[in-house]
């Protein structure tokens, strides 16, 4: 046995390998097509692709299951190692975009910043930012490490900084390439996490020296869970009060150096610490930060909507309030859109090892001398299983359709709000809204789906049994390297209030104003349409909800109705109570309900496109419209509490649907491996051995425990702390005698004279 | 700032102690009444209290924050060096139970089970099982490695022993006093979990020798995820099958020595290996472990139920087939048990840090210049943690009475079942019968409370923010911790299925039959009674679930109206597809409402009783009573689908349901804290800097942090991997420079020549 033995391919008991190919061979859909919806179109397929064989191939990128097996700082040097090799490619991948491999260097040509070369824009970065995207999946520590530096740091810059700032810093001085400096993103508070405008540290302006001090007034101002802080940061993003001639301005950002680029020794009055052990993510060197006194020249103020200008002396403070307001958008926005398409991600690699684990595991024979029945066979486990499974083809639409809308809203309000020249009020005006409406979306989508993702793999892990707690099988460090997408870049409950408030203000102008943008609205919002509202209200949409290919699209208006009625509840509840605060429960609903609204009707509007699917093959289709029909079903049915109370639907609808959701399970059930292995994700990004494409799940297993729990060197079974059992084990009879003997009779008696 | 500077006191920004210390002056409930109403009763709120004083101020036994940076390693040791302290406690528990602590050493006497001497029962374990179960709450993995030694080993042997093997091995041997021997669990396997009676190992009798052959057949058969394996056993009880004469007679229990007592060298024919990383409970040394031909004498097979017998040569095996079923319940039992206990102790415990926190800390300002509000004072808060703090009050009763069911049932087992002298028939019968109403009840609530205290500790860490997701403050490591409990000990699923379905028999027995047995099914199922269910039925049973004490019972009564009509559904839905498979999911929801039902009845039962409640002050019966009101109608929100669809409610009570709810929560809200301070667990119980008692809670967390990273030695700031970062962030201007150059068009011109 151990690792020379394997499990018997002829053994009557369990037939893993066979099972996984039985089904493969039984299958008729399409992968390839499969494939190409979820990843979008064939060139994202295809750039996906690469990069994943990149990534698992590479020495320094890949995962092993030794990822399980290691100490905090040994996570972290290996993370700055990747972060090494990542910076290689992020040069690669800037010139393979702009296709310039020879002659003069690129990346130095951009950093010496001269006039004949184009700056970089969001499109060069685009293959990084994939790569950055699919690394996190295999690493998320990795993917924070960088994206803090990226997309924390670099997008505050990007938001709040004027072009010569953003220039400076992103591109001259390299951080863009991941070289020169490297930064992190100093907003948080040991006393202030979703409270930014409370934020206690100052920056007071000083007229003589045209320089700010940075200050930390109180212990709970400490600058608090900065990732890279610990030990990689050599600048930080620090969101301060503004003080000036004693008056406060609100907090704003600036640039503060931290450490010696050279030696890394932290600069005069900077003082860090390490947060220490986490939830997950050891490998982020989350820090503290007190400043003491810290002077940095003024132009490191980022300056794009408030200025601070000293003409001779007279001093003022020149503020842009529309755009100023934006601009707290901007830097954790990217994070928000980037976690949807993590969902997808995270989503589709637990969905692939519970799928192939519950196909390939047997237990309970239905009779005597049958064989076990595998788990995938059962009714509860489809129920466990395959509705999660639905999620995740769900997301991906979602996911890729924010990302898009992401870029171009940026492009737009780059364009209209450059700080050389004139503000293009009109065009200014439009991507204002656009922008708010994408805060609604990117908020809405992050926290139902974070929150969908979190119940999906503590969900998906106990479809595993025992097997599922074995760290080796990636479910426990996959949760706790998950749930903090439940908490930063804004606490989901705080996002889902503001979401829903933004959705209920809407409703109240589209009821009471019939007001509603068909230009800008009718996309995410096309629920709030005053007609809608008006047949949705008056019972006069009836859903049937059949197969009929004609119908489909009532899978996702039912939605819509559900909304509207919710609204209407708690707008009714608001009138009643004068106070929003006791809705709250219904709030993080609605905010709920429009995220899967908008899941639904992506998914639907890219599956039904001619030229947007990619999916040609009719049973192929078929099978992509039953995950849609099963994930609008088990969350009806799952909030059927909502649906019967507010009476868009009543209890022998429900019941209906409860049956309805029994008939889809086996036609899922039937493609479920396809339908994993259309994720084409290889077994290196899976890194748990009961989820290997071979399905030879007990010798994978076994054969990682080993690798990993080799028999101890100085005789197995020995174990290193023997004495203190064995001590333990073999101490005598008698207590009293251990204590010398002091509490026999016969000296007791002695004693008692 | 750092260690020396604090908080300032009289900082206008936090208040944190002052509003601790507000609260509770403004309380008037009374603490000490409602601990004993927790604890059951003042003898066992007394032993408890003084076990807790013992373990928090031991120097080995107690929990600091370096619990959360230790490495396996150090884990497993320190866990051994726990266990050692315990072995000590161990004796001196039973002999204070026996009152002798002079002359002959009692451990001693019955060790040498001289004739004089009584031998041990459950009576002489009753305070350090209390021990065991309260140490389990500060060091779960130590609870589990002394569990498995004595619950699952000593348990298997108690159920499945003859008296004499039990004396033997338990008492003479020492492994009762966790001396002489060390017992792991031999039951799972690779390849089989929850069908233990599939499990592969095989036991074959050797008439020659009379003595048995253990082997593991196949990779699949090696015992897998056995805790105490990898290092600490010297003996295992093995589940195997036993074949006699080529015969397969099924799984039974044999006790197979692994490891030589005194050196811990694996004996011959045993392979021992780690099964290594596992999402939590690092210190326990799960093991997987493979026989080839290990033989034992046949006196080791545990005989109570099934024995081989070799008269001259003739050999025979005599079962008692209606006892060798009840045994498989045996092992497993006391776990289940114990777990619902450690639901109401980990609630406890986290109820009491997210409640302080949430007191403590203040976030956003409800206008300028006003102080930042508690977070507690926000509704949605409040929904997210007082019916958390509800259900730990919840479990609490019946858990208690669970446990008394169980001890008594086991007793009265062992009187009708003496393997010396006759088996009495009669009480047997009834003895088994109580037996499978406590093998439903602990499934259902071992099931139910495992996966709300999962919940709660996932939803109360997210109510703490970032600082929820520090592992100091507990949330992580406890989750972690704490999850394995919805597979282990029987799967929540299976165990939720295997309740459905007896109550399901029992339900249908009441409606086709009238048969209710009034006797042993009026508590744990008075909603089967017939009459009970025919008022249910037709509808007569109306509920107005308002605040009169005469109609309290109502909150429980209503869950039995809900559990009588989700059964009739159930029924008929089995009726019409004649498959039960496809109504599990229903079958789950009938174990949770049986268990909720469960626990507001025991919950009721004592806090109106005249003698058990120990509540005599009427505004703390009164809080109390709060609770349970609250309780009761969050979950019949959290089920409005079930309760609407089977007619228990229209939408209209469903609404003023939710408003009654809202009415409740600001009045448990005011006395959040002293409720929390109830449960009279000390700061190094709780282990967790936000939620220590003063409420200090910047300057607590910040300390602990501080105390566990200390700044590095070498130069703060400054990594041990700094070459890493400085090379990546220092390289050169030009990539075809540090490739040699040969890129620059100069040289392709050269190369293309």
């Amino acid at each position: 046995m151990t690792k020379t033995q394997e499990l018997n391919p002829n053994s009557p008991v369990f037939d893993p390998v066979k099972f996984l190919k039985r089904e493969r061979d039984a299958s008729t859909i399409k992968k390839d097509e499969i494939n190409t919806f979820l990843e979008s179109n064939p060139e994202k397929r295809d750039l996906t692709h690469l990069i994943i064989d990149q990534i698992v191939n590479d020495p320094v990128l890949k995962s092993d299951s030794d990822y399980y097996d290691r100490s905090r700082p040994e996570e972290r040097e290996i993370t700055v190692r990747k972060i090494n090799k990542m910076s290689l490619y992020m040069e690669h991948d800037i010139k393979t975009v702009r296709k310039q491999f020879r002659d003069k260097d690129l990346i130095q040509e951009l950093q010496e910043n001269s006039n004949s070369i184009r700056p970089l824009n969001n499109k060069d970065l685009s293959i990084f930012n994939t790569r950055l995207s699919l690394v996190h999946n295999i690493d998320p520590q990795l993917g924070t490490r960088i994206g803090v530096h990226l997309g924390l740091f670099g997008n505050c810059i990007k938001g709040n900084g004027t072009d010569e700032q953003i220039k400076y810093w992103l591109q001259e001085r390299g951080a863009l390439f991941i070289k020169g400096i490297y930064g992190c993103f100093a907003m948080t508070e040991l006393g202030h996490g979703s409270n930014v405008a409370g934020l206690q540290t100052t920056a007071v302006y000083n007229p003589d020296t045209d320089t700010f001090t940075i200050n930390t007034p109180d212990l709970a101002a400490s600058k608090w869970w900065i990732g890279g802080a610990a030990h990689s940061a050599t600048h930080s993003a620090v969101y301060a009060r503004l003080v000036v001639n004693g008056k406060d301005y609100g907090v704003k950002t600036f640039v503060v150096p931290l450490r010696d680029v050279s030696t890394l020794q932290l600069l005069p009055g900077i003082a860090i610490g390490d947060i220490g052990a986490k939830m997950g993510r050891h490998g982020i060197d989350n820090g503290w930060i007190q400043f003491r006194n810290v002077v940095i020249p003024r132009e490191f103020m980022l300056s794009r909507f408030t200025k601070v200008i000293n003409e001779n002396g007279k001093v003022s403070v020149k503020t842009e309030p529309l755009l100023d307001s934006i601009s707290g958008y901007s830097a954790l926005l990217s994070g928000r859109v980037n976690m949807v398409m993590d969902s997808y991600r995270f989503g589709s690699k637990f969905a692939t090892i519970a799928t192939r684990y519950a196909v390939a595991r047997q237990q309970f024979a239905s009779a005597p001398g049958q064989p076990e029945t595998q788990l995938m066979d059962y009714p509860l486990h489809q129920f466990r299983v395959l509705p999660q499974l639905a999620l995740v083809y769900l997301v991906s639409p979602s996911a890729h359709k924010l990302m898009n809308t992401y870029y171009t809203t940026l492009d737009e309000l780059y364009q209209s709000s450059s700080s050389n020249g004139p503000v293009d009020k009109a065009s200014l005006a439009i991507v204002t809204k656009k922008l708010k409406n994408l805060f609604v979306e990117s908020a809405s989508l992050k926290a139902t789906n974070t929150w969908l993702i979190s119940d999906l793999i503590d969900e998906l892990r106990q479809t595993c049994g025992g097997h599922g707690y074995s760290q080796y099988n990636a479910f426990g460090r996959g949760y706790d390297d998950w749930v903090v997408q439940c908490t930063w870049e804004g606490d989901n409950n705080i996002l889902s209030l503001t979401a829903a408030k933004s959705i209920l203000k809407k409703f109240g102008d589209s009821v009471s104003k019939g007001k509603f943008d068909k230009v800008l609205d009718s996309d995410a919002f096309s629920y709030l349409e005053p007609s809608f509202i008006s047949s949705a209200m008056s019972g006069s949409t009836k859903f049937d909800l059949s197969d009929e290919p004609s119908k489909l699209y009532q899978y996702t208006e039912v939605w819509g109705v559900a909304l509207v009625k919710l609204l209407a509840h708690v707008g009714k509840l608001i009138r009643q109570t004068k106070n929003i605060d006791n809705v709250s429960k219904f709030l993080v609903l609605i905010s709920k309900f429009h995220a899967i609204h908008s899941m639904l009707k992506a998914y639907y509007e890219k599956l039904s496109s001619p030229t947007d699917s990619y999916v040609s093959d009719k049973a192929t289709k078929e099978v992509l419209w039953s995950l849609y029909k099963l994930f609008s079903l088990y969350f009806i049915d799952k909030f059927s509490g909502e649906f019967q109370q507010f009476k868009t639907f009543n209890s022998d609808q429900i019941a209906k649907i409860q049956d309805k959701l029994l008939t889809i399970l086996p036609e899922i059930r039937k493609e479920c491996i396809p339908l994993t292995d259309s994720f084409e994700l290889p077994d290196g990004m899976l890194n748990a051995p009961i989820g290997y494409f071979d399905g030879d799940i007990y010798n994978n297993y076994f054969n990682e425990v080993l690798k990993n729990n080799p028999i101890e060197a100085d005789g197995p079974g020995k174990p290193p702390y023997h004495s203190l059992l064995s001590g333990m084990l073999g101490r005598g009879y008698e207590f009293d005698a251990r204590l010398g003997g002091a509490a026999k009779a016969e000296v007791l008696s002695r004693l008692s004279k």
